[in-house]
């Protein structure tokens, strides 16, 4: 055994944890956005999602990889550049309020993309609401009339305050005209909301809600082909921000108001499947955001026409959160590093880590018995 | 703020850490193997495999996600059956070891598919070369000779040792002829294996290797179309374990090899992309493993049929080895839990997170300003 010592490097932990993955934990992720602030949280974001639909060409993209059962979908969202890898996990079981649970629960990775090492393990719940809401309100600011100033909020589940404050920074929305089935949900919204400067108004229906806005915002959860907003409640410059409508057989919007309408989504490939316009045919026109932002392609037409913006949330948009979430965190001094990759001297020695070089006799007695 | 408090659940955490991941850092694993024997550990995982391979119809089946770039390869390996979900994260960089980082690192999730709930997350480096080493081994036991006791091991680097190991426990497996193209590779693996029982023979080539050997286990690391073994080296009744050919344009068997032999694989829709097939006809005769497992269909024709198992490494593998490492971390109480995932008293209540029930009204201001 002293010869082995002697003849080979120690297999013993030495590397710094600095190549360890920083991770970042639900709790963390709270301190960050308390620490800068919300406005200053969803602005950060908007400008890193803005920067990445910029460079789209430089992106590997694919569509989500889900997995159905009966009362859910889990979902894992890669995409990289040249230098950096993300992913996200995802779920979404509309049942698990029930039982406690959030509907919707995630976390994601960045990596390295020279060497594969992870460099960050994140929660993603929070952080998915917030960079949902960066994405509807930079679509918005490219799509929406400009002087939009009231938005009917359908849904006041657990994304809508992200969604109103969103609206409130970046687009300058200063009513909300709010309905939920459920009434309870409309009055956590307003308590939450209460000193936010946005003036609230209830409201008994869909069809109430969305009279008079400038903005129609849907966040609903139903796993059902609903139709939350049909064709006679719009009016001539609406701007549809339908972000519930997320995946195969889960749609908000009718038919004909698509048809209404120019619409615009993420990657398209993938919102053929899981945006509203499943419910269209395969060569249903649409403009993809990141060509507006880029100007090779115009938003609104008009100022009577009616845009959608048919969100179902794109892995582009998680790989600037954890960017954003990764930087603040370096700078804020959170989070922790994990042990996630064995740490080794001699790295094609994997089985070294088995081996303590007090005990490394009995040890490798002991292991190969 | 009163009358928030009263009228809603407050947001604070109450919900009980047990619903959060367990995480197994690579440390853990360590340690866990450490206690149980490697050889339990080994036993227990081909256990698992099998169990998992018989009930094969029952797995929603994906081929692996894959980003590759100039230098490696990053990859997401999910898989479900009706009530657990999980995925594995790794990565594939040959020129990592100069920096002294690992080839291969990986980490993987378990989650529960009626909730979406992350339930482990935990290192997969060392696990994937001990589920490895198991799934080979396995296959051996159905697709060798039985009387097999002779194994050439060609490529001497991490995971080496490990396929060394489950060939002497579960295969019979006593002597080992070993090359490696760098000679200090073999002197590691001689110095780690020097009181496992086995007959290590040092040889010059792989053709001095493989000469007079049962069983041929190739487990080479370089990303290229290699051909480590060619057609005049075989001899009638070898079985070849062909593990280092597991992606695009990287093999290890000469065509001819695969021409002469009768070639077994995990899942075909993968291996036709990763495996040493790549090189053959998209309708060159494989036979699934699960197939031969389950008796449905014939593993080895005759004593001097020369077979090869083209592993390349599937879900269900990973899948299996997370279920046996989670359950024997909870057994041995290793691990904590990593709060991932929010905790709320009201669920549809995420925006609450940000507020704390003592400066709910300070924080809310702060927040919406």
């Amino acid at each position: 055994m002293n010869r082995l010592s002697k003849a080979l490097p120690s297999p013993l932990t030495t590397t710094p944890l600095a190549t360890q993955p920083l991770y970042l934990s639900a709790t963390d992720a709270v301190t960050l956005v308390r620490r800068l602030g919300l406005k200053h949280c969803i602005e950060g974001m908007a400008q890193h999602i803005r920067a990445d639909f910029l460079r789209w060409p430089d992106f590997d993209k694919s569509a989500r990889v889900a997995h159905h059962s009966q009362v859910g979908v889990i979902e894992l969202m890669p995409i990289s550049d040249d230098t950096a890898y993300s992913f996200k996990y995802v779920n979404g079981h509309p049942q698990n309020t029930a039982i406690g649970l959030p509907t919707v629960m995630a976390f994601g990775v960045l990596a390295d993309v020279a060497t594969g090492l992870p460099t960050l393990v994140s929660e993603l719940t929070l952080t998915t609401a917030l960079r949902t809401a960066a994405t509807s309100a930079l679509a918005a600011q490219n799509l929406a009339r400009p002087n939009s100033r009231v938005m009917a909020l359908i849904g006041n589940g657990a994304q809508s305050e992200f969604q109103a404050l969103a609206f409130q920074h970046l687009q300058g929305i200063n009513t909300l005209r709010l309905f939920d089935i459920d009434p309870l949900a409309t009055t956590k919204l307003v308590a939450n909301l209460s000193h936010s400067g946005l003036k609230l108004q209830v409201c008994a229906s869909t069809a109430e809600a969305v009279q008079g806005a400038d903005i129609v915002t849907t966040v609903t959860a139903d796993k059902a082909c609903a139709t939350i907003v049909t064709a006679d409640m719009l009016e001539p410059g609406m701007h549809i921000n339908a972000v519930g409508g997320d995946c195969p057989g889960k749609t908000e919007l009718a038919a004909d108001v698509l048809e209404m309408s120019k619409v615009f989504v993420e990657f398209t490939p993938q919102t053929r499947i899981e945006g509203d316009i499943q419910q269209m045919p395969a060569d249903f026109a649409v403009t993809e955001l990141w060509e507006v932002l880029r100007g090779t392609r115009p938003g609104r037409d008009s100022d009577t026409q009616i845009t959608v913006f048919d969100s179902v949330g794109f892995a582009l948009e998680d790989f600037a959160a954890l960017r954003f979430m990764h930087s603040a965190a370096l700078k804020l001094g959170l989070g922790e590093r994990l042990a996630l990759i064995p740490q080794m001297v001699d790295p094609k020695n994997l089985f070294g880590t088995l081996l303590t070089s007090s005990r490394c006799t009995a040890a490798s007695a002991q292991l190969s018995e």
